[in-house]
């Protein structure tokens, strides 16, 4: 087996997707049916708002109530995209729609270790050539690429920032859109299972981080511009979006002081997920690994 | 029972909710706790883009897989907001983020008589007082305003313009947001059943207006912008939005020519909906009914 080592995605190096790496690297596109694509389609695509050349769309997994998250940079000559938290079912889906938009699908990128559905990232790898997971270093999973708190990961000229969020599971991390006045406005944060639409992400997996939850949540994520907009990793009742400044008013669990927040938490008594023998061992391999990285790969500065 | 004669809205008269009549009519606003909590809530409202202020949310009900969408004017003092295609099942679900978000609900509209669910629009009647229900004239439902091709549907400074888009039924309508730089952009089409995203609706329930199907498409929706944002009444795969561009180069019905489109419609033996029987009948009066609307009103013009 191979051991790769690969760029850190660290402020300072800027990570190997800089909009000069992904230029110099287009001869890797994925194929030329989705390369010719490019052109095609580039008139009709749109953005999420006035400033930026975001393309963005929100998937749904109707089984496990998951949505995953496409975002491209179509203002990048090479039209880089990632997948957040793809499904191992929804695979082809997604494929089908990167190539609709004539899209280069570059990350597939785990929020954490699910215990609910297995990823798509395994499939995503041995379906679109050159696609690279993602996942953050804490959660102890194979991937091959790990991030930390304050690494950033470039698609074009577009990035998100890594925040840690442990609680939920250890490796829990919140991708939030970068802060400028070249990124999207108002920034978008997908924060898995850490924040969830007037809820949270259970908390009795593990317990090394879970009574700092509520911490990381509050300093991560509620400190971000009220108008930031929340997209979690399942809604089960049919919400699709939030802001920061709705939640930090109406969630009914972090609007509670510390004591009871911790009281609610315990006695949630929810039954044992019946996906989680299966998925969490899956996960931790991303879902399926190429032989390149079937052993942990260690990020290493540039 | 009461015959209740409505101002139309028609171009011309600019309907009954123009924000000067909004405004006149502020003490109706539903209730004082809702009315305390606009004030609260207004610092964290997010507009979908940088040049109006529409809130915008897509919410979806698992069980049909509807999408309901809930649009308001927070620039406007009122804060207006309406419902599309509201579903029974998920009225309180509604109803909760309507108080969280400090908005004043004024209608509750459908695209068209839905065969597949029982439409929200009658027990938001009964549970949000001061709410219109909103159907289109051709539906020949019940409802406390009738639309036709060409009405505008005012809540705020934005509106809604209505085209006709029959073929899934003689009555389906399309809303599409206004076009203006006051307006919403990109613009966005509430297609119902008529335009899904990669299909359409099948048009097999009546004969009179299918044949027309693909032209009223075509004609309404496809010549509007590329750019305009298609948000259908359901989706099956977990797709919540695309653009108007997208379905005219993605489309495998719309894409095809007239015969091959016609031979596609009439070979797709679709099961009989399991609940047309319920919905339908349910539907035709708009799910429920008060007194005041309990036989069929008639729009007339200002």
């Amino acid at each position: 087996m191979l051991r790769v080592s690969l760029h850190r995605l660290s402020p300072s190096a800027r990570c190997s997707c800089s909009p000069r790496s992904l230029s110099s690297r287009s001869q890797t596109f994925p194929s030329a049916k989705l390369r010719s694509s490019v052109s095609a389609m580039r008139d009709f695509s749109t953005s999420s708002d006035l400033t930026t050349k975001l393309l963005f769309r929100q998937l749904f997994e109707k089984d496990s109530s998951t949505y995953t998250y496409l975002l491209a940079d179509v203002g990048h000559p090479d039209r880089p995209a990632l997948l957040i938290d793809p499904v191992d079912k929804t695979v082809d889906r997604d494929i089908s729609l990167v190539k609709d938009l004539g899209l280069r699908l570059i990350y597939a990128i785990n929020t954490h270790v699910h215990a609910d559905h297995v990823t798509g990232t395994g499939l995503l790898k041995t379906k679109v050539p050159g696609v690279k997971s993602v996942i953050s270093k804490a959660s102890n999973s194979k991937a091959d690429m790990h991030v930390e708190a304050g690494d950033k990961i470039y698609f074009g000229y577009l990035f998100l920032e890594v925040r840690a969020t442990p609680g939920h599971t250890q490796g829990c991390v919140t991708y939030v859109t970068g802060d400028g006045t070249d990124q999207p406005n108002p920034r978008m944060a997908f924060t898995g299972d850490t924040l969830l639409i007037r809820g949270c992400g259970r908390t009795d997996f593990q317990v090394s981080f879970w009574s700092t939850f509520d911490w990381f949540l509050l300093n991560q994520i509620f400190t971000l511009p009220k108008d930031t907009y929340i997209y979690p990793a399942h809604d089960y009742k049919g919400f699709t979006v939030s802001t920061v400044g709705e939640e930090i008013q109406c969630n009914p669990r972090l609007t509670k002081d510390k004591e009871t927040f911790k009281s609610i938490m315990e006695n949630l008594n929810l039954p044992y997920p019946k996906m989680i023998d299966v998925a969490v061992p899956a996960n931790l391999v991303c879902g399926l690994q190429d032989d390149s990285s079937a052993e942990p790969v260690v990020a290493t500065s540039k």
